[in-house]
């Protein structure tokens, strides 16, 4: 059912059509267009982290080409919640149209606008809340109050004259929730009582079977182990997590300690909650990380950034005894309060290992019950689809494997079969008279961020990184006599990322001499044809010598 | 008590010495040696896969170093098991010393012996079982059964002068293993009675609580997972893993279906198991590839390397749709029995996410109980403390969190803490009148294999690599004329693993250019310092312009 590659037909008129331009198919870079009666709206516009067939990028943006002419289009950018994979590409489309306007929650677009600042921008915001209902040209949106690993997240449902949609965001069923939000359970009945036409549904933890521990259960945990500590006390998660963050203030409260935050995302954020009401502290709590290091090792937790191991971060560099103010002594209690994101393993425990063998107690996921999850696993996703009763869903929010997971759980609770679009970024989705089908597809790729520039870097640029990055290059240069093919110097062979011992290339030189005067003998003055043949001559060498491909990068200059 | 960063003094008349060439600081690549009477034993030889850190390095070995010098001192290589991160560095070994006798039992040593083959190696061979006892000099060698997830492993006490060591090599303590081969508790118990003087403990799982299951349990998950199965099954697990295997082979038997293996460790090891009796294959039961291929698809089970998500294996190429002769269709069933090693995360659900994309069903340890570890837990670590109530006690096989934490396991048994001790890689421990201590510190660095060589990839050319491969390099190369300095060519600018854009590097010509211009009017003609103005400047430029950190690489010939 997603095979099309054909561009959709124009929509018919009635039709409202749904197309990610990322987040489908992947965990990241979220972003939904919808469009109804010629106008777009889009939900959510994030980035995606890369992976290690990605190196050297910073970002990976939704590709923006298929609305690219549409601009003016577009009625509104709805965001769900604060998290970068859902906002985060928000000032790389605003450079577009900087007129949008941008729709959210106030702590959502609190983080927004803080993010905005640092692109120099101040966009159009329109603040709402939970219950609260809106229009935006054809589309008329009512927003409900969700739970998830953020505060102030939302779900939106999206009206048209093609019907009722109801988009998750990103959500789960916490029903002790630490500030009593609940996801609006009975708001979603009430639109199933209505009819949803299509339900689009997080799809993360869909292959995890069961329900999420409630976030307050860590607050024990937590407590638990910094009762025990007699020494400095870390604790590292994400620089968003308010209510974790809620849970080590309280233990501190309890057990009369300050607190200092660590790392300028974590400082941040932590100021905006608490400025916004979102994070509950008494008065004289914080300090900064100056004081804190003037006071008694067990007066004061550090909060801290670099849950996952990011190699510059504050806590990465207490694990490598290269922190600026923070050395980690024997008996120091460090926690990673933090989920483990796939892929970044190794990078999390080098830092574990790191703090080990300097002496801390590493208390973390493997180990403790300090992190649960943000997103509803397969028994929470069955209340959702038994509660909103939709006609057609459409599995957002993950890879291949979530989706097909998600669309096996709608399945079981009644929906048909054929009315679950599996659509991975780019399928065209039309709901029209309350059927959802594939209507063709749109093309998109992966943008990337590296550094200052956008999308100059690419594929061809990725797999030559890939190359180096595995064999490195060995460079010939020579220059040529451009009449005659005469080589005018003698060939200057050099590696880099070859090998340690200075002599490994030596045995190659009177080969590529050897070539030199054959392609002059032969009349080769081209120094493109010249370049190939000392290509050649390398690359057969290399492969016999070493069995290594390193990139072989010959240099002819015609003098 | 690990900082010692000298040389250790002459090893005193009636000490044993014990010094870990690999293995311990990380997983992987295993190396223990011991010294008594002026002899060596080794205790394992295997390889380390790398990390991402360690691009382009096919395996690393233990470094030998240490013992280059005395290899006519060691009395015998004694294998615990055929796993590659205990075996894959012998043929190395070997190299240094054709002749020294290998110790193992009936399966380590085929395996070893296959590997050998490749090698163009014939090791003398000395295989044992355990109950036996075997003298190499002044080292007297006990063998215990042991469990594992590969058979006929052993664990090996040692007696010399100075005392009783015991070696778990890898280990648990299933007690209901599939071939009733118990680790021997009662032998360990016996050795308690006699009074061990250093117990060197497998740690991979000391921060795991609790038991493992049975490997038995997971033969029912199959079963069922394979009874609802109407199309074709792909089972994909480790090659060593003989139990696993049976356990599939058992189903199908059930299920009246053939087994075809993919992969070429899959077919030579089962051939070797099933060879010497260690899986039970009734007549008929396997048939080739291609014979399979001709069958119904509800006639045959696959069984195939590739769990781990290698990209070469027989598996991603099913996922990428590129296998020679198995394509995948909607409704098959592909079971990953296999755990997930740390580092591989991105690579298997690469591979999880492809299967989905193109229609089946996969099971895998996130969603089904289809792998149990095959390293005892913090639970069987306390079984094992307290049958052998060893005097010192010295954790092996793992990361520094993994050591820190069998280390508190012994402690909690009753161990003095001063007798326990964490040396990592290279640090030498002496048992002297019955206490094992630090006694100083020998050199053991990563020593790299990358395609045929050994050792001339080192860290510099690693450190080239990721800064190729983050940002590639822009190569600028010129003629100049060697008495005036003046370029008698234009520089020749391009970039690899820069940018697709072909126009990227425009703008930094003429600024070469006027550099060229500059160098020559002061008068430098020497060639390495025209190519350090030129590297400055495009530097400075590309860092301005891009905020990008390639590798730049001026060549300036002299005519």
């Amino acid at each position: 059912m997603t095979q099309s590659t054909e561009l959709p037909p124009a929509l018919p008129e009635g039709g409202l059509r749904v197309v990610a331009l990322g987040g489908i198919g992947e965990i990241g870079r979220n972003m939904t267009v919808f469009e109804h009666a010629g106008r777009l709206l889009v939900v959510d516009c994030g980035v995606l982290f890369p992976e290690d067939d990605q190196p050297g990028v910073d970002l990976i943006l939704p590709d923006f080409r298929a609305i690219e002419d549409r601009l003016d289009d577009i009625e509104a950018i709805v965001l769900t919640h604060g998290h970068e994979d859902h906002i985060g590409a928000v000032p790389f489309l605003l450079k577009l149209r900087p007129d949008v306007q941008v729709v959210g929650s106030r702590f959502t677009l609190a983080l927004l606008a803080a993010k905005c600042r640092e692109h120099r921008q101040t966009p159009r915001l329109v603040e709402v809340k939970e219950g609260e209902r809106r229009s935006y040209g054809p589309f008329e949106l009512e927003f409900f109050a969700v739970n998830h690993s953020i505060p102030d997240a939302l779900a939106v449902a999206i009206r048209t004259a093609a019907g009722l949609v109801l988009h998750t965001g990103d959500i789960k069923l916490d029903q002790l929730p630490l500030d009593g939000r609940l996801t609006d359970l009975a708001g979603f009945s009430r639109l199933g009582d209505e009819g949803v036409d299509l339900f689009l549904v997080d799809s993360t933890n869909a292959e995890v079977p069961g329900f999420v521990v409630p976030e307050r259960e860590i607050g024990p945990v937590l407590e638990n182990v910094i009762r025990k500590a007699d020494q400095r006390v870390i604790v590292a998660c994400f620089a968003s997590h308010v209510h974790r963050v809620q849970q080590v203030l309280d233990v501190a409260v309890q057990y009369k300690r300050k607190i200092a935050f660590v790392g300028r995302s974590m400082v941040r954020n932590m100021g905006i909650a608490s400025d916004l009401g979102f994070l509950n502290v008494p008065d004289g709590l914080f300090v900064d990380l100056d004081v804190a290091m003037r006071m008694e090792e067990d007066e004061v937790i550090f909060v801290s950034t670099g849950s996952q191991g990011e190699p510059l971060s504050a806590l990465s560099r207490m694990a490598r005894g290269d922190h600026r103010q923070i050395s980690i002594r024997e008996g120091d209690t460090v926690i990673l309060a933090s989920s483990l994101i796939p892929g970044n393993e190794n990078a999390v425990f080098n830092v574990v290992n790191g703090l080990a063998k300097l002496g801390a107690t590493v208390v973390h996921q493997g180990n403790a019950k300090v992190h649960v999850s943000g997103h509803s696993p397969a028994g929470e996703l069955l209340f959702l689809y038994n509660a909103v009763r939709p006609s057609n869903v459409m599995p957002v929010h993950g890879e291949w494997r979530h989706l097909r997971a998600n669309a096996a759980l709608a399945v079981a609770t009644g929906v048909a079969e054929d009315h679950v679009v599996i659509a991975e970024d780019g399928v065209v989705v039309d709901l029209i008279d309350g059927k959802a089908a594939v209507s063709g597809r749109v093309v998109v790729g992966h943008v990337y961020v590296d550094g200052l520039s956008v999308g100059d870097v690419g594929e061809s640029t990725l797999s030559d990184r890939l190359v180096l990055g595995e064999g490195g290059f060995i460079s010939i240069s020579v220059a040529i006599d451009q009449t005659t093919g005469r080589a005018v110097t003698a060939p200057t062979i050099s590696g880099r990322g070859f090998s340690d011992d200075p002599k490994a290339l030596e045995a190659v030189v009177p080969l590529v001499e050897m070539e030199l005067a054959r392609t002059e003998a032969e009349g080769i003055a081209d120094t493109h044809r010249v370049a190939q043949a000392v290509r050649r001559v390398v690359g057969r060498w290399v492969a016999e010598t070493y069995r290594r491909r390193p990139m072989i990068v010959p240099t002819v200059i015609p003098v």
